[in-house]
């Protein structure tokens, strides 16, 4: 058998950040250094691709074995993040002759991109480069995403988490207004993220178990928003239990198609506000019903909590950066793993894989049996899917009082080009 | 010595609940619990002082040792809460007359009463009915308010958790923020409470120790909002370190006590909205300086997270219980237990005490020297004061994902007076 010559790699993270993509970046940059016969060091692209395209290269290999490990209870994107999807070949020749450009003036032979939908699309554009173009390099992608949407895959990582976060925030702040509404607030309005499918909205159903218990009313985008069914349903509530909890994704729309959250309030100025479903909806309650109201919105809090996330997630999130530099080794080629559900209850999980081909063109929404016929609330078969993704604890370690996060240096490689490059 | 009667107690949470009022609640029944010798069942009032005026009193002594101990880590306020102010006996004699007969029929000589101004306020009111009326009852006032505003005491019960929760949030927050900046969102806000204090928004300022780490601002209730002074501290910001993380107090005001969040805007059919101050904020932003932001509001999510408590908070929280009744069976009257600092580093506290009436009538505000001169930021005297505030972790149990909370019977005691009592 003839030696392999050792390659480095690169590795980066597209798109909006999780709380457990840094878990990621650990598994895949500890496995790599498992393996020094075959993958030096792995670079890592400072914002992205666009890491990539402006040869800003961190060397990860500058940072102890403890600040990769810190990477499994760090959230947000340790070498940045970016939302820049590469346009086909033929369109945009130029930034894949960058990128070949820089891959080779640093030897890398391996190609692993950690994302969602569009990412997953980089990186099989950028796999077609050992093609098309001439450069072999071998391209695996890493599944991410709080919105659960990609294909094949049973749950992306970043999802558990959020759900997690979600669940546990309705189920606290239901006891908040439950305790009070006598003689105080009577609605509660959470919103959540997920602009195209109701996952994450989904999630905050964990918190009740039978009828009447809290969340009384979900809003999913799937479902079109029905103004008359939604108060009647909120003012039954608050007759029939005392208070109405919502948990509302801000993918929340009109028949139509208009967001709710695009309600149409001017300002001071008579500028559009661009609002949040949360305090459009605590509005139409007010004006109809007259009731007190408190409307939360969770935005980037829900997909940074690390502090709650899923330890089931964690893994997960892990396994799948491992399992990437694990393909790679053996020679596998424009994929990426996936996570395969085996048995529902007690959960048993492996890695499966996903060729990029199909991954990047199809978008995963909510079954419409996880949906109950009012539209309002979730399923048994529902709550079985989302139950083990929220299972287990990870807390991160403390210290005063706060967690404590990886610090990495992040230095860049020395440039070896001579010509910036403008994107 | 001549033996003592053995009377029941009478207990009730008041005004907004926290993550830890319940610890509390636990903290005066175990230890009421100990006493059988003088203190017969515990009864707490069904949502506060109003369970007392409408005899809906809820027996304890019929919850296990092991559910009263989960009051430990359950949010929220089991027995229910209210928000209802006695008047003086002189205005209101009616409703200290029916206190009287209620505690009368129930054979109640102690009354334990959790909150925070308002509620020392009634406290103190109920313990005048001992001179004043003629009824023999020993009342004690047990702290509690996520403001931080109560006198004599160093710190509330209840605050401590919501600083932890929000110094973590801005900490997580930021870190995603941070990932995306050069190519998405650059400014995002996160609007926390205290209407009348900054007590909370200061704590945000823990997820940064040095210059340029997030928060970059802090806006506060007691520094008049200058627009101009924060939008060029936000350019300032982006320019500097890519984006600019603001933590907001709900109580943000301008010079002329108008509040930010009532900003004027109104909804699609001319109404006025209640927005929040994060939204108001992001658009000043967006239309001043035209930068891509998010905001959040974590209103109820910040007092109700158990899941990330203090654990000084949660002691604490227990002690103040647990004080009131030996304060009580002491032979103590209308006062209300004090947290009292001995020492910042390493931090030791014990616990003193304070009469209700002196606490009823002040408020605690924020010292002028925990700000800034630019008035944007804590100074190193307020991390002394917050740091030992946030320490240590106190996770609940899980189960199947989601923090285990206490599920009280909560039986009203058969009501042994005639006529009902209207409000």
């Amino acid at each position: 058998m003839p030696e392999m010559a050792i390659k480095n790699a690169f590795y980066a993270q597209s798109g909006g950040v999780t709380a457990v993509i840094n878990a990621s970046a650990c598994g895949v940059i500890e496995t790599a250094r498992k393996h020094p016969d075959r993958i030096g060091k792995v670079y890592a692209g400072h914002n992205g691709i666009i890491g990539a395209l402006k040869e800003e290269l961190i060397d990860t290999s500058l940072e102890s074995d403890d600040d990769i490990r810190a990477l499994l209870h760090t959230p947000g994107g340790a070498f940045g993040s970016c939302r820049h999807k590469l346009k086909n070949i033929s369109e945009n020749r130029r930034e894949y002759e960058r990128l070949i450009e820089v891959f080779r003036a640093h030897d890398i032979g391996y190609f692993f991109y950690n994302g969602g939908g569009d990412s997953q699309d980089t990186a099989y554009k950028v796999s077609q480069i050992a093609d098309k173009m001439g450069y072999p390099i071998t391209c695996i992608g890493v599944p991410k995403t709080v919105d659960n949407d990609l294909p094949f895959t049973d749950c992306c990582p970043g999802f558990g988490s959020v759900a997690k976060y979600i669940a546990t925030s309705t189920l606290e702040a239901s006891l908040d207004i439950k305790s009070m509404c006598d003689t105080s607030t009577k609605v509660f309005i959470l919103e959540v993220m997920g602009r195209h499918a109701g996952w994450i909205a989904a999630a905050g159903g964990l918190a009740g178990q039978t009828e009447g218990e809290p969340p009384h009313i979900i809003l999913f985008p799937e479902i079109p928003f029905d103004r008359e069914a939604f108060l009647a349903r909120v003012d039954h509530c608050v007759k029939e239990y005392g208070y109405c909890v919502v948990v509302a994704s801000e993918g929340a729309q009109y028949e139509d198609g208009r967001f709710l959250a695009d309600a149409g309030a001017k300002d001071a100025f008579g500028h559009t506000q661009l609002g949040g479903v949360a305090p459009a909806l605590a509005n139409m309650v007010k004006q109809a019903l007259g009731h007190k109201y408190h409307w939360a919105v969770a935005d980037y809090l829900q997909r940074s909590a690390r502090h709650i996330a899923s330890a089931t997630d964690v893994e997960q999130a892990y396994a799948v950066g491992k399992a990437a530099v694990e393909m790679a080794l053996e020679g596998k080629q424009a994929l990426m793993p996936t996570i395969v559900r085996e048995q529902a209850s007690p959960y048993q999980w492996k890695i499966g894989e996903a060729p990029l081909s199909e991954v990047a063109n199809q978008e995963k929404k909510m079954p419409i049996h996880y949906i109950t016929d009012d539209g309002f609330g979730i399923t048994q078969d529902c709550r079985t899917y989302l139950a083990p993704l929220i299972a287990g604890e990870s807390f991160p370690p403390f210290e005063n009082g706060l967690p404590k996060v990886a610090k990495l240096k992040n230095e860049l490689v020395e440039k070896k080009l001579r010509t910036p490059f403008e994107l």
